[in-house]
């Protein structure tokens, strides 16, 4: 083989109180990318996207996730990459996760799997920290293990496969930009103790929701008092999106990432069209571009055979 | 039934990364308090054990939580208490909250349960109090539902039953005190973001690892960076006690409740035969008196049908 073309999808990171720990990656919205196998050296990058990415592979997410690879395993050789990519960045649902992700599993693949998953991600930080400017593995391992990860520990990369039940995700964009490191940038430095208290116990209680399958404690405990008051003053509509998403009848639900989307988790179809439908007045009523999408819990990244 | 004996058990709070939230049921080592219905209005308590309560009921832990029940149904007849309190007071361990659950489950048997779960763990929070000069309900909540209990929140009283793999559950108590009020006094009223989601992180992982068993987890999980750092300073033996712990092959443990006992927790017995012997050996080294117990995670506050 020496061609592959993978689909990577988006994902979303945080889920409200377990910011910088856990991400799901989403089904039906991905990048597409096709690796070919060179006898040249190096990488080049090709984007037949509309996002005027960088191509220099020293600049481009996917371009340094492959090169992390290559470099472990001191390879000869090098690829040719096209990246179609259909994740807007900085939408905050992991359009740099995807690259840095779908080029090392499908480098992977063409190399006859010398890495496992661990590994892979490990290249894939190496990419994501190029776009973020810190090293964090929360959109990433969900891209490669697929569903609900944990990060518990980022530096030994500690990660946990967790069951989740099947929800209904809403995504709304709104047309604006959130840089992650600004966003990083104007977290507090420090938090009242009695709030991270609350924000552990909220985490406890999602994790335990999602195993138990509990949606009663989900909606329940999908809850940020730390980075929720803080990043949500920049995202215009925040409140009332929330608000009227629960009122439609959403489990919960925050920002996506950095933002600036916001997600939504639904028990059912029919909330979730609800939601979506409420997200689209308030966007209208505000005059803000947007874009929204119903789609659900999704694998990683999967080798394209269509 | 004019009378009736229960046995409530000693607990462990916190669970090192579970600050305020967790705790769990010991088996084995409990509280004894026989309850008799009386015509007389009031409650009165007398102490069989060594301990030198206050009998008046308005000051007495087990007192004030049986008059909130009695509050709550106003209750126009009384009680006759009395109290074989085996769990030291101020050990860590939960002796007080052994006290307040034990009278409210044998009042609720007596008079025919009017009260679920929940609102006992309410009556006895107004006996917590008492004790510890806060509303907190991580041992009380283990001693009513038994195993381990998640808080998710203290004001809604959100209890979540989770399922914990056996273990062996070291405890050893270096007859000093701590004051709860003073080891709650000592924490920072901030902390920084970077060690709450350590923290959190650390939780999700110890969550997770209970529900699935998977005793590797469990153990990477068992990290405390808020408190731990601050209260241990006040437990002499501390750290070589954890260290020998680990060392002769623990999971992991860390601060009974806010000490000064400390509780390891170990796969199997011949383990926790050793991590015995090296908590005796740090202790007797810095001639301090101690108990040690060996026991499991144990049920709730049970009627003592012998």
């Amino acid at each position: 083989m020496n061609t592959i073309t993978v689909k990577s999808p988006a994902s979303v990171a945080n889920l409200c109180c377990g910011f910088d720990i856990m991400g799901i990656a989403l089904s039906g919205l991905y990048d597409v990318m096709t690796l070919t196998k060179r006898e040249e050296k190096g990488i080049s990058i090709k984007h037949i996207d509309k996002y005027n990415l960088p191509e220099d592979p020293a600049q481009n997410v996917a371009g340094v996730a492959l090169q992390a690879m290559m470099d472990a395993l001191q390879y000869p050789n090098g690829f040719d990459v096209i990246i179609d990519k259909q994740i807007k960045p900085g939408s905050g649902i992991g359009s740099s996760a995807a690259s840095a992700t779908g080029i090392v599993v499908a480098a992977n693949e063409l190399l006859g799997k010398p890495f496992g998953k661990k590994e892979l991600v490990a290249f894939a930080m190496e990419g994501e920290a190029l776009a973020s400017g810190s090293r964090h593995a929360d959109n990433l391992a969900p891209c490669i293990y697929g569903g609900l990860t944990l990060i518990r520990d980022t530096a030994t990369l500690d990660i946990i496969e967790l069951p989740i039940p099947p929800m209904y995700v809403n995504i709304v964009h709104p047309q604006i930009e959130i840089k992650t490191s600004y966003a990083r940038q104007i977290l507090p430095k420090e938090v009242p103790l009695k709030s991270a208290i609350t924000q552990w116990a909220n985490v406890a209680g999602l994790i335990a929701g999602f195993i138990k399958a509990d949606y009663g404690l989900i909606s329940r405990s999908l809850i940020d008092v730390i980075v929720e008051p803080v990043r949500s003053k920049l995202i215009p509509g925040f409140d009332e999106v929330k608000k009227k998403s629960l009122e439609a009848g959403a489990l919960g639900g925050g920002i996506a990432g950095s933002g600036p989307s916001l997600f939504m988790f639904s028990e059912n179809i029919d909330v979730a069209k609800a939601v979506e439908a409420e997200m689209i007045k308030v966007y209208k009523s505000l005059n803000i571009e947007y874009k929204t999408y119903i789609t659900t819990i999704g694998e990683g990244v999967v080798v394209d055979n269509s």
